[in-house]
C-alpha cells in the first residue's frame, strides 16, 4: 500500500489539474502522479502557453480548492462509459485504448473527473495547503516519445509539513549554490568550451592547481605506500585491446580507433592493459611480490552527449589508478592496506561518512563467473576483513560481481548528505591470464598472482566536482588554489608588501599580491567572493610596525601578526590538512 | 678544394677496392665515396657473400697496398673508352650512361682503374696505413632504390693519424655504451613493446621517477616564475583544429581523426589552440598581461615507423609546454626571462655549453611572412637583447624563421660535444589573429598581444634520452631514481635496517632495501651496475655502534657515518643538484 506522503502527492496533482482546468479552460490532460519530493501534471495548453510566472495564480486557486475539503471518489466503470466521459480528451482516449480489460478505474474530486487508479487521500482535509509548492514548467513529449506532441509538464513539491517544504526548498538552493558547474566558473577553475570538444573539460589556473595539489598529495601517499610509479601513453594498439578482451566486451565504451599507417590504435578506456605489459617487461619471482603500480592515467569513455555534464560526466577523465599483483599469502595484507589508504586519502579530503558496497558472485550461478570457487571464497574473506578492519560496515550484494571478481564500491557522502560512488577495490580473475601474467614461485613453478584493480578518488575531474560542491568553493587551506591575498592600501606599501609576497613565496604559500585602484572595501569584498582563505591587508602602520593584518575567512579581522607567526599558523594548517 | 683528409679517404675507398678485386675476382663495383669519419665502397659479390670476420684480411691487404706506394693517376677518357675498360663492369657502364658530355675522367692506381672525377692523394705514401679501419658490412640498394639490385657495403673509418683513429673508436665505443636504448633496458627505465604501439614509450618505475622529478622541478620553477599552470585534453575536435590553421597545414604531421557520433577529433598536435581558449575564457586588460600558460602536455606528431627510435624519435611526446601572452611594453622583459630561464634549467641539469640560432626573415621576401615590418624588427631586437642577456652568442640565419615569427633556437652539447636541438623560443604573429585573442588596453582599444610559445626542454621523452646518454645513465643524486640502497649483512642487521629505511623515507629520499640470498660482494656489484649513488652496508659493528657503512659511487669506501650526517649531506647534495 501507498504511502500516506505519496497519496497527499498524487492527489495534488488532481488538484493541480482542476486548477488549470479552471484557469485554462479547453486544456487537455495528460497524466499526474505522484513522484519523489512532488508530483507533477502534463497539459496541453492549445494555442495558449503558460510560463512560471503563471504558477503563484495556479498554487492560489489550489489552496482554495484544498480548503474546500473536496473528497475523492473512486468508481469503475466501462471502457465505452470513459469514452464518453473523456470524449474531449484525446490523450486520455490514448491512454483508455491501451488499458487492457473491459474497465477502467476514474477518480472524482468536485468536478474533475481524472482516469486513474489511485490511491487518493480520502478528502483534501488531509492536505496541508502551506506544504506544497509548484516550483517549474518544462517541456515534456507525450509517453517520452519525441515523435508525439509536446505537452508541458508543471512540477511542485510536497511534504506532510510546512517545516519539510522549508527544509528541503533550502537544500535546493544550497544545492544550487555549491553546483560545481555554477562555482567551476565563478571561482574560475575550469570551463568547457564546445570548440575544444564536449566533456573534455579545460582547467583554468585555479582549478589546475586544485588539481595538481590533489595528484601530488596522492602520488606521494602512494609511494609513501609502497606504489611504483609508472607512466603509459593514452593510446595503444588493437593488437593491446584484443589482449585485453576490451575490443571484445568493452567496445562500446571505447572510442572510434585512429588510423596510423595500417595499424590501429585506440584511446584508451583503461590503464590495466599498459601496467600488465610494464610487469611483463621482466621475469618477477615470488621475491618480486607485492607488485604496486600506480598512475594518474588519463582514459577516455564513450558518453552520448546528452549525458555529458560539467566534471562530472565526461569524455576524457584521469584516474588515479593502481594495481596490485601480489601472492595468495600476500591477498589479504593487500586488500587490508588497499581499503585503509582508501579510508586515509578521504579522511584527508574531509569526508568523514562512507557506503561500503560488496559485490560477489550469485551463488546460483557459478558458471557464469570466471576464477575458482576457492579463489572467489578467499577474496571475498580477503575483501570483508579488510572492510572490517577499516571499522567500516558494508552491504553484501549478491550477483552484483562482474565475471571476472568481486569488488568493493565506496560512496562518499557530502556535506549534504547526497552519496558520490567514487572509489572501487575489484579483485581480476580474467587479465592475468589473457596476458600470461606469471611469477615463479618458491617451488620454482610459474603461478598467477593475484590482481587488484583500485582507482581511490576514481575520476579526479568528478572528485573535484565533489570536493567543489561539498566545499562550495571554500577549499580548506590546503587545497585552496590561492591561499592569500595580499592587499597594500596605497603604493606607498608596495615595497613592503612585494616583500612580504617573497617570504611568503619561499614558504611556498599560493598568494596574489592585488595592487589596484579599487578600494580596499571592493577588495575585500572580491576576496570573499573568490572565497580567498585569507586577506592581509598592508597599511600605514603594517609598515611602520613591521607586521601584517590578518583577515581570515568567515573569522574576519584576527588583528596584527609578525609574518614569521603568520607563516607558522599556515603551515601547521597546511600540514595538518585543516 | 677537396681537404686533404677528404683526399685520403677517397683514396681508401679505392685501396678497399683494389684489396677486394685481388681477394674476389669477378666481383662487381658500385661507387665508393669519402663519408665523414671515413669511407665506404658497394660490391655486388655476386653468389658469394662476405661478413665482418672477412674485414681482417681485407685490411691486411690494403694495409699492403698502401705501403707498396701506389700512384693515383687521372685521365680523361671518352665514353666509349671508358665502357671498353667497364665492359664487365655493370654498375659502372650504368653510371658512364648517365654522366653527362662525351667523356669522362678515370682514376688509376696500380692495376685498379675506377670512373672517378677524383680528388686522390698523389701516392699512397700520404696514407697513413695505422689510421684506418674497416667497420662493418651492410647491405645497400644500389643508387638507394629497393627496386635495383642490393650490394654489399663495407665502411671503413679513416683518420691523418692513429691517435685521431683511436680517438673517435673510443668516442664511438663511448656512444654505445651511452646509448639510452641499451641504459634504458639495463637500468630499466622504459621500454618499448610493439604489442602496445610503436613510438609509445611505457615508462617503467624507475624511469617514470626520473621523469617525474624532471617534471616537478620545471613545473616549481616556472611557478616560481610567474607561469600559471593550466591542463587540457589530449584530443580536440576539428573545429579547434580548423580555427588554428593545423588542418590546413599541419595535417600531415597528424593522425587520422576519431570519430565521437557525427564528430571528428584529432589528437592534438600542439598544446596552443587549448591555451588560447583558455586565455578567452574570460576577458583580459592590459593590467592582466602578461600571461603565461604552461603545461605539460602531451602531443601527437606523425613518425614513419622507420625512423622511430627509442626516446628520441617517438610518436607521443610531452612537453614542458609554455606560451606567453603581453604587451608589446612587455615584450623585451618577456623574452629576456624566457631566455634566462632556460638558462637555468639546462644548467641545472648540468649543461654548460650551448649552440644558439636565431632564425629571421629572408629580407628580400617581406611578403611570405605574417606581421607587420615593426612587429618583426621589435621582435628579432627583443630576441638579440635576451640572448646578449644570458651572456650566449649566436648565429643568425635568415630567411629560416617560419612565417609566422622569428625564434631562437637552443641546441644543448652533451658530454661527447654532440649537439643536441632542445628548446625553442618562437614568437607567433598569426594565432592571436586567428583567435581572435585580444586585451583591453589602458586606452579602450581592443589590441592583440604579442604571444611567445616556448620549450624549454622540448619533448620530455628526448629529453631523457640526453640524460640518460650525457650521464651514461650515472645520474647526479637529485635525478637518480633510486638514491641509496641498504644492504644489511644477515638477517640479524634487518630491524636496524628498516629504522634506517624508515628515517631515510621520512627524509624523502628514494631508496631501496637489498635483503636477500646473494652475498654482500655481488649486492655491491649490482649496485655498481644499477649505478646506484650510494650504497649503505649494515653488519655488525654498524648496529653495535648506531652507524651505517657509507659506499660512494666511484668513490668507493667512504667509512662510518651518523644517519643524522649522512641525511645532511644528502639534502645539501640533492638541494645543489650535484
Amino acid at each position: 500500500m501507498a504511502k500516506k506522503i505519496e497519496k497527499i502527492r498524487h492527489s495534488l496533482a488532481h488538484i493541480l489539474a482542476m486548477s488549470v482546468q479552471e484557469l485554462y479552460p479547453g486544456v487537455k490532460f495528460g497524466i499526474g502522479p505522484a513522484i519523489e519530493n512532488g508530483f507533477y501534471y502534463d497539459f496541453d495548453f492549445g494555442k495558449a502557453s503558460i510560463s512560471e510566472k503563471d504558477l503563484k495564480k495556479i498554487e492560489v486557486r489550489m489552496r482554495k480548492l484544498i480548503q474546500g475539503e473536496i473528497k475523492f471518489k473512486k468508481k469503475r466503470i466501462s471502457k465505452k462509459e470513459a469514452q464518453k466521459i473523456f470524449k474531449d480528451q484525446p490523450y486520455k482516449l490514448d491512454l483508455i485504448k491501451e488499458l487492457p480489460g473491459k474497465t477502467v478505474s476514474i477518480y472524482q474530486s468536485g468536478e474533475f473527473i481524472d482516469l486513474c487508479k489511485g490511491p487518493h487521500v480520502k478528502s483534501t482535509k488531509e492536505i496541508n495547503p502551506d506544504a506544497f509548492k509548484l516550483t517549474k514548467v518544462a517541456g515534456a513529449y507525450w509517453k517520452g516519445d519525441e515523435n508525439k506532441p509536446m505537452l508541458t509538464r508543471i512540477y511542485g513539491l510536497a511534504f506532510s509539513t510546512k517545516k519539510e517544504l522549508d527544509d528541503y526548498l533550502k537544500k535546493l538552493t544550497e544545492i544550487e549554490k555549491r553546483d560545481h558547474r555554477k562555482l567551476g566558473k565563478e571561482l574560475e577553475l575550469f570551463t568547457i568550451n564546445e570548440d575544444v570538444g564536449q566533456g573534455l573539460p579545460l582547467w583554468l589556473p585555479k582549478g589546475a592547481m586544485l588539481r595538481q595539489i590533489m595528484e601530488d598529495f596522492v602520488l606521494k601517499t602512494y609511494l609513501k605506500e609502497g606504489y611504483q610509479l609508472v607512466k603509459t601513453p593514452h593510446i595503444g594498439s588493437e593488437k593491446l585491446f584484443t589482449i585485453s578482451g576490451h575490443l571484445k566486451h568493452y567496445k562500446d565504451d571505447m572510442y572510434a580507433p585512429i588510423e596510423i599507417d595500417d595499424e590501429k590504435y585506440y584511446l584508451k578506456p583503461m590503464n590495466c592493459p599498459f601496467h600488465l605489459m610494464i610487469y611483463k617487461a621482466s621475469p618477477k619471482s615470488y621475491r618480486d611480490l607485492p607488485i604496486r603500480y600506480t598512475e594518474l592515467g588519463t582514459v577516455y569513455r564513450y558518453e552520448r552527449s546528452g549525458t555529458l555534464s560539467g566534471l562530472t560526466r565526461v569524455r576524457g577523465f584521469t584516474q588515479d589508478d593502481g594495481h596490485i599483483l601480489c601472492r595468495p599469502d600476500q591477498l589479504e595484507e593487500e586488500i587490508k592496506r588497499a581499503i585503509k589508504l582508501t579510508k586515509y586519502i578521504f579522511q584527508s579530503f574531509g569526508f568523514k561518512k562512507f557506503k561500503i558496497e560488496l559485490s560477489v558472485r550469485d551463488p546460483r550461478k557459478k558458471k557464469k563467473y570466471l576464477g575458482s570457487d576457492s579463489d572467489w571464497q578467499k577474496a571475498e574473506k580477503a575483501l570483508i576483513k579488510g572492510i572490517k578492519a577499516a571499522g567500516w560496515s558494508y552491504r553484501r550484494a549478491e550477483g552484483e560481481a562482474v565475471f571476472y571478481g568481486p569488488k568493493i564500491d565506496v560512496k562518499v557522502e557530502d556535506v549534504l548528505g547526497r552519496p558520490w560512488q567514487i572509489s572501487t577495490i575489484q579483485l581480476d580473475f580474467n587479465l592475468p591470464k589473457r596476458f600470461e601474467i606469471i611469477y615463479t614461485d618458491k617451488d620454482g613453478k610459474k603461478k598467477y598472482p593475484f590482481m587488484i584493480h583500485r582507482a581511490l578518488l576514481g575520476s579526479l575531474e568528478r572528485f573535484s566536482g565533489l570536493l567543489i560542491e561539498h566545499y562550495a568553493g571554500d577549499f580548506p587551506l590546503w587545497l585552496a588554489p590561492v591561499q592569500v591575498w595580499i592587499i597594500p592600501i596605497s603604493s606607498k606599501q608596495l615595497a613592503y608588501s612585494k616583500k612580504i609576497v617573497k617570504q611568503l613565496k619561499e614558504n611556498d604559500i599560493r598568494l596574489e599580491l592585488k595592487h589596484g585602484n579599487e578600494t580596499l572595501a571592493k577588495k575585500i569584498r572580491q576576496g570573499e567572493l573568490q572565497k580567498i582563505p585569507y586577506l592581509l591587508i598592508i597599511g600605514e602602520k603594517e609598515v611602520k610596525n613591521k607586521k601584517i593584518r590578518v583577515r581570515e575567512r568567515k573569522k574576519g579581522d584576527l588583528g596584527f601578526y609578525s609574518l614569521e607567526k603568520f607563516i607558522k599558523i599556515l603551515k601547521e594548517k597546511i600540514k595538518n590538512k585543516k
